[in-house]
C-alpha cells in the first residue's frame, strides 16, 4: 500500500514538476516559497522515518494503516479529569480541521476504536522532570494510547494528528508501534512581550503549535524598557503609564496558564531586573537610578524602598503564576548609571562593593531571596552567575553552552537559549546542529550532564511584531524541538528538512499562520492581490542574519515592520534547493533533469525583473528592491551563460570569469536589508568552470 | 497624481499581463482565482465611483490625499461613551493591519488630525430605522468625520477604511467628500446554526465583515430539525438532548450581541416554529406530533402544556435577546403530522379549524401573544401571512418580491430575502439585480413601499459547514448590502464587480477568511501544499446553482463538505472574464491583446490534464474529478482550434461544428456536482464560425 502510494507519487513529481516548463516554474517557485516539494516527501519516505518533528524515541513500523472516517472516535479510560476531555475534544476539532471529517458528534454515534488509557493524575501544578512519555500501538483496526498520565495523553495525540494523510482510499494512519519520551525535560519557547506587546490569541495560536512539537516550556516575557505590558494590582500604575494601554489583565494571563496547562506546558514568567526597567520608572521613578526616570534603564539597588516595592511586585506575581521557576532577567546591566549616581556610590562605599558587577550580585541575592520566600526557585541569565550564587538558581545561557557547561560544572543548573535565538534569521539546520550538550558541555561528567535540563528558542520581539512572529517561529522551532526531545545522535539534516516541510503544513491546522504571512505582506506592499513577480523575488531572498540587519536598518519601537526583510521567512528554500542543484552541476553529477530543472529557474529570475520593475515603482514600500530585482536578473543571466560553458564543456576567458565572480560576490552583499541567497550559489557555477 | 497612478498601472498591466506567457497565465490565473485583475481596478477608477461597496448616496471628489503615517490619530469630540471608544481602538487596529503601522501607541505620540464628532447617544437598544447618517470630509490635511449618533460614526470610518491605498508615496486616502445614509433601514444576514453549529469565533468574523459593509441586523438562527443550539435555562435538556454537546452558553450570546452592538448591528433570534423542531423533541417529547418524537418535525398545537412551555421558553429568550423583534419561523409545515394524530384531528373538529394550515394560524396567532406581552414584536416567514394575523406583525419574504408586495399592500411590513439565498450559489450579479421594490413592488403606492424595510442575505447550512461559510458569504453579501444601501437606480453591474473585487481583498483585513478557505481545502483534497493543476481546474469550475446540487450528491448531517463543490466560490471570475473574452471575439471587437489573452488560457486548460490526472488518482477527494479535467482539455482543444478559425477566417465544416456545440453543450451539464463554467463560452465562439 505504502510503496503504491510512493510510486504514484514518484510518477506525479515527473509529470508535475518536470514535463512543463510552464507548471515547473510554477509548481517550483511556489513550492519552495512553502519549503516543500514533492522529491523531498519521497526521499522522507523512502528512508524511512515517519513524517513527524520531534522524531519519537522507538519505532516500529508495520503493513497497512488505520481508517479515519466519520466512525472515528476516542475513549478514554483509565484515570479521568477534565482535562483529558478537553484534549479529546481539541483532538477531535483539529482531526476534523486535517480532514474535513465533522467528528464532533462521533460520542453519539460511533464505537471508538481508538482508545486512551490513563494511569494516574500528573501534579496539580505541572512540574519539571513529570513523565511525558507514551506508548501509541496503531494496527489496521485499533488504536491503543496508553501513557502514565494527562501528559504523555497529550504527547501521543500529537504524534497520531502528524501521522494523519490522504490516499485513494481515505485519510489514514500508517501502522506503527511507538515507545516515545522526551531527551530534556525543559524545552521551551520564550516569547518577548516585553519590547512589542504580542496580543493573546498571537500567544495561544503559537502554544498550539508549540504544543504540535512536544515543547513544554513557555517563557513568558512581560516587561523590557519600551514596555510594561502585565497588569499589577499592587503597583497599578505600572502598566498605567508603563504599557500605552497594551497590557495583559490577570484574567487573560490566568487564561493563558489555564491554555497553556492544557497543552501539557509550564508557563514561567520573566521580569526582567535590575536592568531594561525603563518602563518600570515611568509609573514609579523613584525605583530608576537616574534624576530623569525616561534615561535610566537600571534599578536603584541601593535604596531599601526598591526591595519593599520588589517584595510586594514578586509576591503578586508568584501568587498569579503557579510555576516553581521565576525568571528575574539580570542580563545586559550597563553599571554606568551605578557610577554616575552619588548616591549609589555612597552605598557601594559603606558596604565595600567593588563594582557595578558586584553591585548587581549584591541586587540579585536579595531578590533571589524573595522568590525563595515564596518557595519559588529562582532562573536568571547567565550574568546571575557569581561566586555567591545559591546552588539552586537556574542559569539560561544567552552566552553560550561554554558558560552552560562552566555552570553545570560548579553545580548550577542551566537551560541554553544560545544558538536557539530565532529572531536572528539563521537556518533550521544552524539551530538544529546546538545541543545543549554539544561543544564544551560535551566532555561534563554524566552528573554534572544531568544539570543541563534543556533549551529555549527565544522569539525577541525587537524587530518583529505579532503580525510576523509566526514566520519567525515556525517552522524551525520544529528543529529545535526535536533537537531537545528525540535522543542525540541523530544529525541527518536532509531528513530534518524532509520532515520540517511536512510539518509546516500540518502546523497550518494547529493554529500557526506562518504559511499566510508573507503572502499578506507582499499583498499590502504591492497594493495587488496577487504580485507574482514580488513573490518571484521574495522567494530567493533572506533578512541578513545575526545582528546585521539592525546594522543596516534603523529601527525605532514604532518603525513599521512592513518592508520585505519583514515579510520573507528567515531561510529561502527555494534557495536552498538551488544551491544542492548547483553543487550536483558543479561536482559533475547532476542528472539531465537537474539541468533542465536549474535552467528554468534561472530563466525565470533572469526574466522576472522586467515584469515587477514597474509593480515596484507603484508603492514605497517596494521601490528600494529595484536594483536587488535587478541582480537577481543579472545573477541569473551569469548562471545561464555559466550553465551552457559547463554543459558544452567549454573553456572560459580568465577575466570574464573573474569579473563574474566579483559581481556575484558584490551581489551576495545586503541590499535593500536583504540578501539575494542565489548569487553564491551562481558562484559556485562559475568556479567550477576551467579557463582557456 | 491619481491620473500618474493610473497610467503606471495601465503600464503594469501591459508588462505583467500579457508580454510574458509564462507569468501571463500565472498572473491571470490567479487573479481570476481571487476575483480581481489591473484591468477592473483601472476601470473603476477612470469612471469615477470610489472602490468602496455600499457606495455612498453622495459623494464629491477632490485632488489631493490625506497621508496615513506613523503620525496618524484619531480624536473623538463631542457626545462620549464607551463604545465609541473601542471603535476608535478597532479602527485603529484595523489600519494597522491594513499598513502595518504600528498605530496602536498614536494617542500618547500624535497630534490627531482626524476628528470625529459625534451629536449624541442612541437607543439604548439599537432599534429599526435609527439614524445612520454620515458626513466624511478628507482634505490633504485634515479627516473631520461628523454624525447624529455612534452608529453613523461605525458607518463613516469603515468608508474611510475602505478608501485606504498604497501609493508611491505613502498609504493615503483620496481627498472627498461624503454625505451618506442608507436606503433601507433592515439590511441583514442570516446565519444558521440549526443545520450546523457555528462556532462563535466564526460568527463574529461575519459580524466583522458586516461591518464593513454596512449591514445592521444579524438574524441569528438557533435550531432545526438536525439541532437545538443555545443554552436554555427553563428547558436545559434542549441542548443537552438536541446539540450533540455544540450550543452556544447564555454568556456567549450576550457576547455575541454586545459584539453586534459595538458594531452598529441589531441581533435578531429566530426560532422557528412549529416546524423544522424535531431535535426540541429529543429533550421534551411532549411537545411532538408524533408518537415517535424522532419521526416528528412538528410541534403540536393542541395541547395546552404546549403553549406553557414556549411561554416559558419565549420569556427566558426574550430576556436574553433585547432587540424589539423576535422572529418565529412558521416556514414550510408539513400538516401531514397533524392530520395523522386522532387527538389533533379531535382537537380541530371542536374548534372548528378546518385544515391544517388554519391550525398553524390558531398557533401563530397564540406565540404572537405571547411575543406581544413580552414587549417585542413579531416576525415570521411568509407561511404567517393568514387572514386574521395582526397588522405590526413583520413577514419574512422566502416565497419571492411579489408575495412581500401583498404582503405591503395588505398593511403590513416585510424584509425581502427571496433572491438573497448565498448559499444558493448565484452569481453577484443576480443577487444584485433583485431588488425589494422591484418587480411587483413596484407599482406600490409610496406608503406602501415605506412598508417594505429591506433584505437579509441567508447564510443556510444544510450544505455549508462553518469552514467554507465565509467563501459562501463573501464577497457577494457586499453586493446586496450595497443594493439595500445605494439609491435604487444603480444597476451598472461592471462596476459592482469592479468594486466587488477591491472590496473583497479589503475584507481579508477585516475578518472574512473567504479569500483563504479555497485554497487550504485544496491542499488538503490533494494532500499537497500547493497542487497548482488542481488549483487552474478549480479556478473555471463553480457548483450548480439553486437545489441542482442536492440532487446531484447525497447530502445528510454527517456529509464531510471538504470536495471541489464545497471548496470553490460559488462565482468563477476567470470563467466571467473568458467569458467578456468570447464575446468580444465573437462579435468582432476584440483587440489583439484580447486574443492572445483567450489563447493563453485555453493553452493552459488544454495542457493542464495532463499534469492533473496523476495528482487525482493519489487522493480518494478527487478521483472523481477525472472527467471533469479530462472535459476542461477537449473544451479548450476545441476553443483553440475555434481561434484559429475565427482569426484566419475559415469557413468550417457543418458537421464537425454541430460535433462541437453539441460536445460542448454536454460538457456544460453537471459532472462530479460541478459545472465547467467555460463550455458555454467556447460554445459561443463555435457559433461564430461560419459554415462552408
Amino acid at each position: 500500500m505504502i510503496i503504491r502510494q510512493l510510486v504514484e507519487r514518484q510518477h506525479s513529481r515527473g509529470v508535475t514538476l518536470v514535463n512543463s516548463r510552464l507548471m515547473h516554474f510554477v509548481g517550483f517557485f511556489l513550492f519552495a516559497y512553502f519549503s516543500l516539494n514533492f522529491a523531498s516527501i519521497v526521499r522522507a519516505q523512502e528512508k524511512g522515518p515517519l513524517p513527524v518533528m520531534p522524531l519519537p524515541a522507538h519505532v516500529v513500523q508495520g503493513e497497512g494503516e488505520f481508517p479515519i472516517d466519520g466512525n472515528f472516535g476516542v475513549t478514554l479510560k483509565g484515570y479521568k479529569e477534565a482535562r483529558l476531555e478537553r484534549a479529546r475534544q481539541r483532538f477531535l476539532d483539529t482531526l476534523s480541521r486535517e480532514t474535513g471529517i465533522p467528528l464532533w458528534r462521533e460520542a453519539i454515534h460511533n464505537q471508538p476504536h481508538f482508545i486512551v488509557q490513563t494511569a494516574g493524575p500528573s501534579a496539580a501544578v505541572q512540574q519539571l522532570g513529570e513523565d511525558e512519555s507514551y506508548h501509541l500501538e496503531i494496527s489496521a483496526t485499533d488504536v491503543q494510547l496508553t501513557a502514565p498520565n494527562p501528559i504523555g495523553v497529550l504527547r501521543g495525540l500529537q504524534t497520531f494528528l502528524q501521522l494523519v494523510r490522504i490516499t485513494p482510499k481515505g485519510f489514514s494512519v500508517p501502522v506503527v508501534t511507538i515507545d516515545d519520551k522526551p531527551r530534556f525535560p525543559w524545552r521551551g519557547l520564550l516569547i518577548d512581550s516585553g519590547h512589542r506587546f504580542v496580543p493573546v490569541p498571537a500567544i495561544k495560536r503559537n502554544l498550539d503549535g508549540m504544543e504540535a512539537v512536544k515543547l513544554n516550556v513557555f517563557h513568558w516575557r512581560f516587561a523590557d524598557n519600551q514596555g510594561f505590558h502585565i497588569e499589577s494590582k499592587e503597583f497599578p500604575l505600572l502598566q498605567e503609564k508603563g504599557s500605552g494601554g497594551y497590557y495583559y489583565t490577570q484574567d487573560e494571563v490566568r487564561g493563558v496558564i489555564a491554555y497553556a496547562r492544557d497543552r501539557g506546558m509550564r508557563v514561567v514568567p520573566e521580569f526582567d531586573m535590575p536592568c531594561h526597567t525603563t518602563s518600570w520608572f515611568m509609573g514609579y521613578p523613584d525605583l530608576a537610578s537616574r534624576q530623569d526616570p525616561s534615561q535610566s534603564s537600571a534599578i536603584n539597588p541601593a535604596r531599601e524602598s526598591t526591595y519593599k516595592f520588589l517584595d510586594r511586585f514578586i509576591g503578586e506575581m508568584a501568587a498569579l503564576f503557579p510555576d516553581s521557576y521565576f525568571h528575574a532577567g539580570g542580563d545586559e546591566c550597563d553599571v554606568k548609571e551605578w557610577e554616575e549616581n552619588p548616591r549609589i556610590q555612597d552605598f557601594m562605599r559603606a558596604h565595600g562593593i567593588k563594582d557595578g558587577v558586584a553591585l548587581q550580585e549584591v541586587f540579585t541575592s536579595r531578590i533571589q531571596k524573595i522568590i525563595e520566600g515564596l518557595k519559588r526557585t529562582m532562573m536568571g541569565w547567565d550574568e546571575i552567575l557569581q561566586p555567591n550564587t545559591p546552588k539552586n538558581v537556574v542559569i539560561h545561557s544567552w552566552r553560550g553552552p561554554d558558560s552552560l557547561a562552566e555552570a553545570a560544572r560548579r553545580g548550577y543548573r542551566g537551560v541554553l537559549s544560545s544558538g536557539y535565538y530565532i529572531d536572528l534569521n539563521q537556518s533550521a539546520a544552524e539551530h538544529y546542529q546546538v545541543d545543549p550538550l554539544g561543544a564544551a558541555a560535551a566532555s561534563l561528567t554524566s552528573d554534572q550532564k544531568a544539570r543541563v535540563l534543556g533549551g529555549e528558542a527565544t522569539m525577541w520581539t525587537d524587530i518583529v511584531s505579532d503580525e510576523n512572529m509566526d514566520n519567525r517561529i515556525w517552522p524551525r522551532t520544529a528543529a529545535i524541538a526535536e533537537r531537545l526531545w528525540y535522543p542525540q545522535q541523530v544529525q541527518d539534516i536532509d531528513s530534518m528538512y524532509q520532515r520540517l516541510a511536512i510539518v509546516s503544513e500540518k502546523l497550518g491546522y494547529y493554529g500557526p499562520r506562518h504559511r499566510l504571512i508573507t503572502d499578506e505582506m507582499l499583498q499590502r506592499m504591492s497594493g495587488e492581490p496577487d504580485p507574482v513577480p514580488l513573490r518571484v523575488l521574495a522567494s530567493v531572498v533572506q533578512p541578513p542574519k545575526l545582528y546585521e540587519r539592525q546594522k543596516l536598518r534603523a529601527f525605532t519601537d514604532f518603525t513599521p515592520l512592513n518592508r520585505l526583510d519583514d515579510a520573507v521567512p528567515p531561510e529561502s528554500a527555494t534557495a536552498r534547493e538551488f544551491e544542492a542543484l548547483a553543487k550536483q552541476i558543479a561536482s559533475g553529477k547532476a542528472m539531465p533533469e537537474d539541468w533542465r530543472q536549474a535552467r528554468e529557474w534561472l530563466v525565470l529570475w533572469r526574466d522576472n525583473d522586467a515584469k515587477l520593475q514597474p509593480l515596484l515603482s507603484r508603492s514605497f514600500l517596494t521601490q528600494d528592491l529595484a536594483p536587488v530585482s535587478r541582480n537577481l536578473s543579472q545573477v541569473a543571466e551569469i548562471g545561464l551563460r555559466t550553465l551552457d560553458d559547463l554543459h558544452e564543456n567549454r573553456l572560459v576567458d580568465a577575466r570574464l570569469r573573474q569579473q563574474n565572480i566579483e559581481f556575484l560576490k558584490s551581489s551576495a552583499q545586503p541590499q535593500a536589508v536583504l540578501l539575494l541567497m542565489v548569487a553564491p550559489s551562481v558562484e559556485l557555477l562559475v568556479e567550477a568552470t576551467r579557463t582557456k
